[in-house]
């Protein structure tokens, strides 16, 4: 086991060095265009000054519930050995510490990287795509490396996966708000931008005049990099996680603890193989670029793997098929989801033509086929979950559930180029908007907008990928958190839970109290962009009202303001969406106990995907309608049509960028609260 | 036990009578207005022709279906006794039937008072208030009438409480087509009358020159009066039937099986009662009205209940109990319903607010209140259910089980009440439609408004009913399914079923595909009414730019093509969303077994549930706000805040009308299915 958490390191060490060396790279170009360069110290001045109040607000956070895990979980202190509070509770802090750490590291190389892509677009695609896609890798490599190294160095030091726990809670706690919060940030920008600029007022995306102009461009970073960045920091040490909990309760735990680490060694290579390989010629096609280098990355991970498992002793063939199956499902969830989201293929168009019939067909018709889209995704989870159990069961006791989480690690192995991908996204859309801002001509916008439409195309895939994890994760922890309530319930000496049975009337009680808690938690969040975008909308009208020769472009808008009132309103409506998911969780186990939150995990993880799904496709649907109807379709630019489809993006926006991804946060923060507390439920609640 | 079927008889023969006697009363009311005659009877012309299509086509569907459960349902005819197939294919087609009949008259009685209300909505609330009432009174009485009398009837001739299972899926089967049907004539009719006549050419709700302003009528009755009646009429025998099902399983099931029948005579005879008190002064308000007599059934049910448990032998307070607390919730759910589509409280005021920063706020804050509305509804269900299980427990084995089924009966227990109220509403829609068409003057639409706006009101609160009882019932039929599997196992020999595991693969695989079909379902509704209505609004347009002087009133419109079109997209769109319900619950048990359906159906209803109280909540929140707004609020009517709430209203039409409620019968559907194929999957599912 040793020469394992010696190889993690070593991995992560790599990890870490080559994210250094793209750091340098992207850092020797030089900015020639000063007014470029000015603006791009605009957009990080702003997303330093969030990410620093979001940081001080979640420390003060993270620090109270590390309190309470020290007096209470995973055992009251009085009742147990303080040692594991202790640990839990560092390991807790820690998990907080690597995901602020990675998000922050993320938005300092994406601000690099931004003006760098703008400047280089003059030229062309080739060095402007390998700017963006390299700055968005840095972050990748580094959210992989501190998770893998985090993970092996808690197990290595505490020896219990069940610490693991709090590590992992630690990472889904800070990425529940940061993505939450990051996610109000952009969007309020974003919408009150669009609405005032490009609605009231006919400018165009990214024009300067527009006060809200560099808060929407420090909303791409906060939101799009350091809040994706901590979602799949969580959602890759959950799949961890899970995987290592139930391998510890195996017989030949050994071979399977092995395993987990195995495979996110190779996938970490793969990734950082299939990083080297991107590219793209100088008339290429950034989409193929970024799709071909993610298929290539599999095809190393599988190929690596398999060669592990003919190798080494106790790896076992039904594994690998459960992964490699995990991560065949995760590849066609993106795939139908881009085929749901994508200008080229009808649902988009069927979308835009619907739009000239007015607003309210746009809305409908996106909302059903979200609605609709939903469903091959959840098909392929429940197939994937299935065929996993069924290919592992006869490994032997309690290796069905472990196969599942191994399709989770699966689908989870090429993280590394999924979030390269993904944060190549912001940067190249924040380049779009420097070359507007810097005046670099239409011809590099042009360039720039191809770039932007790649990172669009592609996040839907990503996206589908991250649900997908979320889903069989989580699947798992229930496993982890029978395990745990079992062992409380043998040391308290009462019954022990054989499953959750969906007849039993607790059981169900949660169920349908879970199943609401993600609609009420997205509509929150949905609210509180909502909200924050009124006073950021009647913020921007009071500038084109009182500064004067703002609107003819001769005097300078009030940047500060906006991203003050998106920091703040931010920050203020973060909280509660949070707290209500975790307090639920609290109130039902406390009040019905085990069985109950048996019920309600999977009620919360049902519903939770289905809306999560919903909102990421048909906001996706919604922004890339209006892009078709922009590139001359169904009347173009300012026709009726294309006012009806503004509408369809902006409801869109809170959807996919703010509500959707946080649900999959939720899913998992919900379930790591529900394993801690497991011992508690088993020991205090009223009518379990 | 003859005797409870003699007084069933009696009881259902006493609702016939004054069902009677009230129709006679609004028949001696004369029309005097020659135009308002002519009109009603397009609407009348309108829905029958309607009707006559849809019915063709579904007993083709009924007999259809009615072979297949001849051949093969509840066992193959050739492995057991044909008797049972044969009288389970003949109570099939007795429960479409009578559903048909149902609805039959009662869009005859409806088509009869709307008329007559709008006459008497010239001198005063008083009388147009009783003939919109009293009309849908006939509907209510006949419904509960039929069902009570149906339910005893197969009961007293087969004996054997499984064969109702056919019945009911009869019932349902002819709700889930009625109500889908009627849903998208009446939404096509509607979106493309607002969208063409309101938003485009300004004119006035129902105006005259409009050419879907006849469809729009119709709709009101094919949907309204028709669809919610066969809804109903399947929610309540669903809810009997399954108690039932479980009552004859029990030790003492000779009182239970008693009680049930004593319950739905006594909520009948309460019903009679409560729709005789309801009255309203000159100018007195029709929405106190209306809650007020549903109060009154509620406490005399009640108490007639107490009375008989108190003197009836083996009639259990625990039941009793049970019973209260379904009602009480439902109640409950109902004003929680109204708090978010009240147009006095907050909810309807901040959308109204959000409308005027543009549709897109509109549409974001309605969904997100529609999402939060959905939790109280879904924790009262929870309660209901899991505290009826545990106050019903100590009776016996298996009573836990009937109290949840005995909480359901007693939620629908004033089901004559509720429909009475529910189908008033459509008629005094129709009467303010008349009095506009028929020139009656502003002082009387005005009447006619505040009637209509009385029946919108009252429409959420029986919403939330019918919605909390489809939840109970199907928890119920799921012990009913159960039950089923259990003997078909025992006859084949193979291990019994005790329960539906969360962590058995193969009842989370069903869970998440389950969860998915209502999604899917809704979906595939609301396009059916997006096609229509752009099909419809092409035909309007038409109508406006060739028939001369249409446009200035001195041409007719060719109403009968609206309605045609109407019909033609409805009957084309209803079938196939139906089979997909029925379809992936037939493939999900034969691959993957009755494990698998268990998950399945619970999915279903868990994602059911959620997104019908969604759909039914922000609709008739958009609906609301939009009449908010109208009332000279935020800018009034032309108003920006107006128009952005028209779109939201656009919105919420196929959702609250189309597939919310549908949603509801699609639970029912799938869990009678499930039932009664159940000793098919037993035995022949591939993977089970």
């Amino acid at each position: 086991m040793f020469v394992f958490y010696i190889v993690s390191f070593l991995t992560a060490a790599v990890a870490f060095l080559f994210a250094l060396y793209l750091y340098l790279w992207v850092k020797k170009h030089k900015i020639e265009n000063k007014e470029i360069e000015r603006i791009s110290l605009l957009i990080k001045d702003g997303a330093n000054t969030f990410l620093k109040r979001e940081y001080k607000l979640l420390a003060a956070f993270a620090i109270a519930v590390a309190v309470l895990i020290l007096i209470v979980f995973p055992h009251p202190i009085w009742k147990s050995n303080p040692a594991d509070n202790v640990l839990t509770a560092i390991a807790y802090l820690a998990g907080t510490a690597l995901s602020a750490l990675a998000g922050k590291i993320g938005i300092l190389v994406a601000t690099l990287s931004n003006a760098r892509c703008a400047e280089k677009a003059q030229k062309g695609l080739k060095d402007a795509f390998l700017l963006g896609f390299r700055g968005g890798s840095v972050m990748g490599l580094l959210v992989v490396g501190c998770s893998l190294f985090g993970v092996a160095f808690v197990l290595m030091i505490t020896g219990k996966a069940s610490i693991l726990l709090g590590f992992s809670f630690g990472a889904s706690s800070l990425a529940l708000f940061a993505k939450a919060g990051g996610g109000i940030f952009t969007k309020t920008a974003d919408v009150a931008a669009d609405l005032t600029g490009k609605v009231e007022l006919g400018m165009a995306e990214d024009d300067p005049r527009n006060p809200a102009v560099i808060a929407d461009n420090v909303g791409d970073n906060v939101g799009d990099v350091a809040g994706m960045g901590a979602d799949l920091f969580d959602s890759n040490v959950a799949a961890m996680t899970s995987a290592l909990v139930i391998a510890q309760s195996l017989s030949g735990s050994l071979a399977a603890t092995e395993m987990v680490f195995a495979y996110s060694i190779l996938g970490l290579i793969a990734s950082i193989i299939g990083i080297m390989t991107a590219r793209v010629g100088k008339d290429g096609n950034p989409t193929r670029a970024l799709n071909s280098s993610t298929y290539v990355t599999t095809a190393i991970f599988l190929i690596l793997t398999a060669v592990s498992t003919a190798l080494l002793e106790g790896f076992s063939w039904r594994i690998w098929l459960s992964s490699a199956l995990g991560l065949i499902v995760g590849l066609i969830i993106g795939l139908t989801t881009d085929y749901f989201t994508d200008d080229t293929k009808p649902i988009v168009k069927k979308v835009a033509k619907a739009s000239s019939s007015g607003p309210a067909f746009t809305i409908l018709s996106g909302t059903s086929y979200g609605f609709i889209s939903s469903a091959p995704a959840m098909i392929g989870i429940a197939i994937s979950s299935l065929v996993s159990y069924k290919i592992c069961e006869p490994i032997g006791e309690g290796y069905a559930l472990f196969g599942i989480a191994m399709a989770a690690v699966g689908m989870l192995s090429i993280v590394g180029m999924i979030i390269s991908n993904d944060a190549y996204g912001p940067i190249v859309d924040n380049a779009r908007g420097l070359a507007e801002m810097g005046g670099l001509g239409e011809e590099t916008i042009k360039v720039a907008d191809e770039l932007d439409s790649a990172g669009n195309t592609v996040k839907a895939v990503t996206k589908g990928f991250s649900i997908g994890a979320a889903g069989l994760t989580v699947i798992s922890l229930l496993g982890a958190f029978m395990s745990e309530t079992n062992s409380a319930l043998r040391e308290l000496g009462k019954d022990l839970i054989n499953g959750f049975d969906i007849m039993d009337p607790s059981v169900f009680f949660g169920l349908l109290i879970g199943a609401a808690i993600p609609a009420v938690f997205s509509a929150m969040l949905i609210l509180g962009v909502d909200k924050n975008a009124e006073r950021m909308v009647a913020e921007i009208h009071r500038q084109f009202n009182t500064i004067k020769g703002l609107k003819e472009g001769k005097a300078e808008a009030d940047y500060g303001k906006c991203i003050d009132i998106a920091t703040k309103g931010a920050l203020k409506e973060l909280i509660p969406a949070g707290l209500v998911a975790i307090v639920s969780t609290l109130l039902v186990g406390f009040i019905a106990g085990s069985k109950a939150i048996g019920g309600f995990l999977v009620g919360n993880i049902v519903s939770g995907l289905l809306l999560a799904l919903f909102m990421s496709n048909s906001g996706g649907l919604w922004d890339n309608s209006k892009k078709y109807i922009e590139a001359d379709h169904e009347g173009g630019k300012g026709s009726d049509a294309h006012k009806s489809a503004v509408i369809g993006d902006t409801v869109g926006d809170p959807y996919k960028d703010t509500a959707g991804p946080s649900i999959n946060t939720q899913i998992t923060v919900v379930s790591l609260v529900a394993s801690l507390a497991s011992s508690l439920f088993a020991a205090f609640s009223i009518f379990g």
